[in-house]
């Protein structure tokens, strides 16, 4: 890293798809890393706009305006389907990026995805490190795989099982578009089930990477909107080969020393991790069923550890610094 | 019916626990009843207060000074294993009873309770109306087994498949006690699982009646805690022997012109629910998995459909009346 | 209104301006209206949607498609600046109307908004009777002017005094209209003044009304926006001439007998009256203070009393029904 | 400062009444704070009781079993009424104390009161740096003394002018004592005022307080109770002797360089504010009015720039230490 002289100069980052609420949760934690420094904010509909970003006032410029070149490492932001164009773009123009859009993930099937690393940095971080783009994971499926990938690891999840995953998420995961179904009015004092059957994107994103973990489970993975505006909690339920002793051996083990990870006894819920870039999860064994099977409950704030937090976990490892630089734990 | 002399007279109703959320509903549905009338509304811990109950203001009588015998039927609406003994107490005073507590149903495991009809109205409605006691299912339960009762009458569930039971209520199901954890300010914005493992209490209740209908499956029941004053929606995944040509035909053939039951192409939501005394359903097919696998998801409003609402059914078949009676659909 | 041959024909009616919150409820008042039936209903970015109107699913016509001559009576609940024109055309057609809107209200400033009655019904019954087109108060102004015309009309105001009117109002009350500022991630755990500077259309609308009562009080309005959907709270100060002995009495006995007014000794809130046609006021003398001043709450739903349900109250009156009728109390 | 070896050994710090909302708060601030450690956490109903804190885990003394000769300064949160006398034991045992109940503040009238300098900090600052014990000013009060304080020190104010300020709060606002209107149920989709009539204890806090800043202004202070969990809006009149020609003026002048104060053009809401040590505020003359006045609006965390973060800037300036330390702006 020795082209950047920190601590004398900062690290000039860019941020596509800026606007949206991971982008300006990015430009937060930008604005508050002792290593970086804003080199633009792009916006598709709301160029022009500005936005208070801690104590300071920017202007969004429009995407095709953003100065590439100018950044040494680029967020993008931007939606699905579009970012990945912006990515060939940004590394065109000598950008390190770390996307999270879906693009280039496992499991969307965008050509090109399969050569680059899948940032669920607890688990890959070796991969990332050395990476110049970076997929980030999204937000149900961070969730969903920091708390199967240590029983995967151990090979605990009963061949040919099938895993399900209740998740449910607050509003920011729907995006900043305005929308009449997620008006105050609409979503206040209700609750739903979407992407009914097993049909969200995140399900075979969840899937090719479990696959990639070594089982192969079945997978049924159902979303819900909350009435909040930030956080994911997700119940899973895993059949198993057998109970461990100590029910929470696999995640203790696993993430020892890790610091954005919380394994406790007690139920997590939304508000121990909003605002927060940490996992926390708990797991206890099922009673009442024949197939020895655990129930993992995990929550985590969608836009932090699920979205901006967790990038920023990987731009630090890919520019070389700390990987918790600028993210309070 | 013969002595009641409607509508030249009404018919005196009691409730006990009326205090309480479902006690509060309980007394707005008795005074719109164009063929009850308040006899007495008894609290524990808030007698002596007043409540005002449509354009009419009640005093609460302690339970203990209820004056039993002037009721034809009494709600009961008293805690888990406070009410048992009231109901025997009602009886000996020659009053009718529905049992809104845990008591008397199935897999609570009091003496007792097997002689009891398990007022699932839709699903027991001759059990129920020739009975003296009605015990009224749990919220949680009314919401799974309306959803299960057409799949297992038609044999459809796979004989030793684990149902999954993922449901979600708003606090008026952890009823109007003062306890910090239901402050407005520790549940708004926060989400959080309880009775993790399968524990609940509903999971036996469930389970019981299941077998009832002759269900051999295993269950796991998992609730949550949602920020909303009220509703339930059970998120419900079941194996099943083949999956239907058409999918919502098992509820559309048991539940037809069923006055309280919608069957939906679209997802239901708490919305569509609010102030109903009705359940709404609708169900898909599991994509991407081996094992033909059924999604189904029910919504009620808790106090309604889930407690006051179904009583009031029950309560209307006891005394001869038409169901629907007090009950907009 | 002979021409209505009622039980045996229902009135036909139409909404225009139907998809919004207030054409919505407008729909749903008018489904449970025992002498109307529905004619039409149109809106104008939503045409060709379908609603779920109770137990009735309809599809929304275009605005310049709606059979204005079926109806024998019509609600505009169009926006602002669009409804008078519609007016017009409802009237030419031979139907009278009821506008929602504020173009014909006082204070509006609209070419012959003078000639059409102002339909703050408790106030302004004997005009609306007769009348073929009403102007139906803004919500803010119903809660405010309701409160203060037992006042002016006792000549209690204090001469030259500076009313002060702050309100706060549920997010139905900004329109169905998708906008980020109102995104339930916008809006819950927030609360705002608008309006700044007495600068609010109703400022006008309640000086003009408040001037034709007789008083020449300075009035300085100030709406809020609450993290609630619906309901409007208005704490009001008024200096007064003198005490009355009894607080309450102006009210309790301009509006004795009134079946939509309640007047209570404890503090009103927006619970007590949501989804109710009613206004639910107290009033307190102020302590502390050289000027003789009473302090007045007044809490109303924003779409019923102060929308659809005033608008049906008018409409009935037009129609020569009782004004109760179709309006749960 | 002498006796505080900075930084080799942090300043020990006690708080009583450390279990509710304010005292949780000034738990996290100590834990973050570069020159404090904790010394104890007391509390009184929830004693023994053990709470998380940042990455720590304590457990709540008794009151009485807190080491108060420990700590070189203590904050108590004890409830009104409880707390001076604590006081007066911490005093006696060494510690500064800087005291958040309302008893040692103007206009409560608890003997000896007077001689306690009242924290409002950026009007008060010299007064606090020499002082032993420090009255913190209510949440209300600081909002509103804030916002009208440089009109005071410019005899803007009118003599014998009336300052109306309406207000709304968090539920935080009312503690975290388990109480059935503070239920989420209760509260969610609520508005409500109380203490009317001018009578809330607040309101002779400010008139107080206002007083010895040389106004004669009566007062009228209505306090709201809000639907979200932290935040306090006022909205300010107040007549004045003229208008400025720059509105903000008074304010920009004034608070020139104070980082915990935020004037800006546009309308505060609570979310500008949530979680910060900041007041943030804009004026406006009203319109429409003969008397000249000015329209102020203030927003602020109540549990932070209106309860823990203040006493935090107090505590810093008693112990002489840099009054922002620990205070993220």
């Amino acid at each position: 890293m020795g082209i950047y002289a920190f601590p004398m100069h900062k690290i000039p980052i860019g941020v596509l798809g800026a606007s949206g609420y991971a982008g300006r949760e990015l430009l937060a934690l930008i604005g508050r890393h002792p290593a970086m420094t804003l080199a633009f904010a792009a916006a598709g509909t709301r160029r022009g706009e500005r936005a208070e970003i801690g104590d300071r006032v920017i202007t969004f410029a429009a995407t095709e305006d953003a100065p590439l070149g100018d950044a040494a490492l680029i967020f993008s932001a931007l939606p699905h389907g579009e970012s990945a164009a912006w990515v060939g773009s940004a590394r065109a123009a000598g950008a390190k990026v770390v996307d999270l859009s879906s693009d280039l993930r496992p499991g969307a099937g965008l050509p090109g995805a399969a050569a680059v690393p899948y940032g669920l940095t607890e688990v890959a971080r070796d991969a990332v490190r050395g990476a110049d783009v970076v997929a980030n994971p999204g937000c149900y499926a961070t969730a969903a795989l920091l708390a199967l990938a240590p029983l995967a690891a151990r090979g605990l999840i009963a061949p040919g099982a099938t895993v399900t995953i209740n998740a449910a998420s607050g509003v920011t995961g729907a995006g900043f578009t305005p929308r009449r179904d997620l008006l105050f009015a609409e979503v206040a004092e209700d609750f739903r089930a979407y992407a009914l059957g097993n049909t969200h994107r995140h399900a075979s994103e969840i899937r090719a990477v479990l696959a990639s973990f070594g089982s192969d489970a079945d997978l049924i993975f159902t979303p819900h909107l909350l009435p909040v505006a930030r956080g994911i909690l997700a119940t899973i339920l895993v059949p198993v080969t057998g109970l461990p002793r100590d029910v929470l051996a696999p995640w203790r083990e696993q993430y020892a020393g890790e610091p954005f990870i919380e394994i406790t006894e007690e139920a997590p819920s939304l508000r121990d991790v909003t605002r927060r870039n940490v996992m926390r999860l708990t797991a206890r064994p099922v009673a009442g069923v024949r197939q020895p099977m655990l129930q993992v409950v995990a929550a985590i704030d969608n836009l932090m550890k699920g979205a901006a937090g967790q990038a920023m976990q990987n731009a630090n490892l890919v520019l070389g610094l700390e990987e918790t630089m600028g993210l309070p734990a």
